[in-house]
């Protein structure tokens, strides 16, 4: 695991992420545009035909998403993602693997990676974020608009 | 609101979705080929810059649209999604409206709105679905595959 | 049809658009925040199984957006599209609709509907597009970038 | 370059490729889940700001993404694609690579990046493409629909 002294502020954002820690998405770890996460499959994660939730998928891939597009020190939020879902996984973990596949001065586009501890792949997700001027963490997802 | 009755394949496996009922999402109402959710906001549903997560917004998204699609008697499991984020909203409370933009014999597409309590749009989703040839309430995402 | 002179910079700027031209993209009609454009499909649309090409489907309903995106007098470009391709068609015709789902300062989104003249829909389109502060012709892409 | 008589099923999809060979679009490679295609950027192949047209570069990937699926034999038609325009390249030949992320009995996704002659790279795209119980090339899109 990288040290959180090294991408202070994406561990920051993340460790006050309550949605995250609500859901039970830990942070595993944070580099150079690319970041991991891990959830632990639990009953309320399932949705009506006991897999797990789309929704649940989307939170895990999303955060490393997060965590990967603010690790440069600059805030980025998401504009778009797309989620194609491609195993019912009978695993009893997720984990997720956000890698950048581009960056320019505004935009900067990730993929993810979601697998289970079987070994299957559940998810394929990519991610595309805008890259804000300023970078406090008051600030909200498009509130430049 | 629609009976329960009217669609009651729908309602059961909205009723058995147990992420739904942790992360607070409710049903409103299921039509044929479409469906409408809510989330009363709250602080766990907020990420680390105090904003509503993408994860609670797309899992709202994803359960109108999981019920527009189940909504005609058939399971049908999510292939892909897309979702743009658009407003970083302030309102307490999200609606998502899902409408079945078209329906063959294997895939049906849905476009979900979501707005908030201020009439503000937050979120545009894009569904896919693939609908299965069988119907219980037993089976998985893809176990057809 | 609306008259050109209406939204004079979508107009412009469309018929500028050489590969609309040379795929035979016909712009029909640009209203705020929504227009409409045509294919006649040939052969050379066709792909290695003789059904009407993903690109050429895409490449229709992208003209639509554009011209949507564009029909307010900024200048809009594509960040992102998410297509699902419905149905083979066997229509003679492609038809697109592109409407604008939301508008901030600086994105805007679109939903795009592309049928044949059989009635049948073809494909659906999601467009986000990223709103410039300049509007000259001549500026590419994300050129602020 | 591979033999193509390596991939005799996907060389002999894309040897038919009316859009392809129209649009200019060249396969260079096809290997077990991956193809490499190019184009040799010409006037014809801007839109009205004088840049790439998304339905050119969207049309360069998705060949890759055909070729790609299918590689292996079976009749591959595409069910979703989202792409990410992120930089508006100046280059004069554009390369697409698309590799497979996923595959199972009935889905399979793909992750095609397209790159300039400049080293930039130009648009991401994500493909899921439904794998048909036969496989003769008369086929179209849907037709088990």
């Amino acid at each position: 695991m990288e040290k959180p002294l090294d991408f202070p502020r994406a561990w920051e954002l993340l460790g006050k992420d309550l949605f995250a820690r609500f859901v039970g998405v830990e942070l595993l770890e944070i580099g150079p545009g690319r970041a991991r996460t891990r959830l632990v499959v639990e009953e309320r994660h399932r949705n009506g035909v006991g897999i797990i939730h789309g929704g649940a998928i989307f939170t895990l891939a999303d955060i490393a998403f997060a965590a990967a597009a603010n690790s440069h020190g600059r805030t980025a939020v998401a504009l778009n993602a797309s989620v194609s879902f491609v195993t019912a996984s009978r695993g009893a973990v997720l984990l997720a693997e956000a890698v950048e596949t581009s960056r320019g001065r505004r935009t900067a586009t990730y993929h993810v990676e979601v697998r289970d501890d079987l070994g299957e792949k559940v998810a394929l997700f990519q991610g595309l974020a805008y890259i804000k001027e300023r970078t406090t963490l008051k600030e909200g997802r498009n509130d430049e608009e």
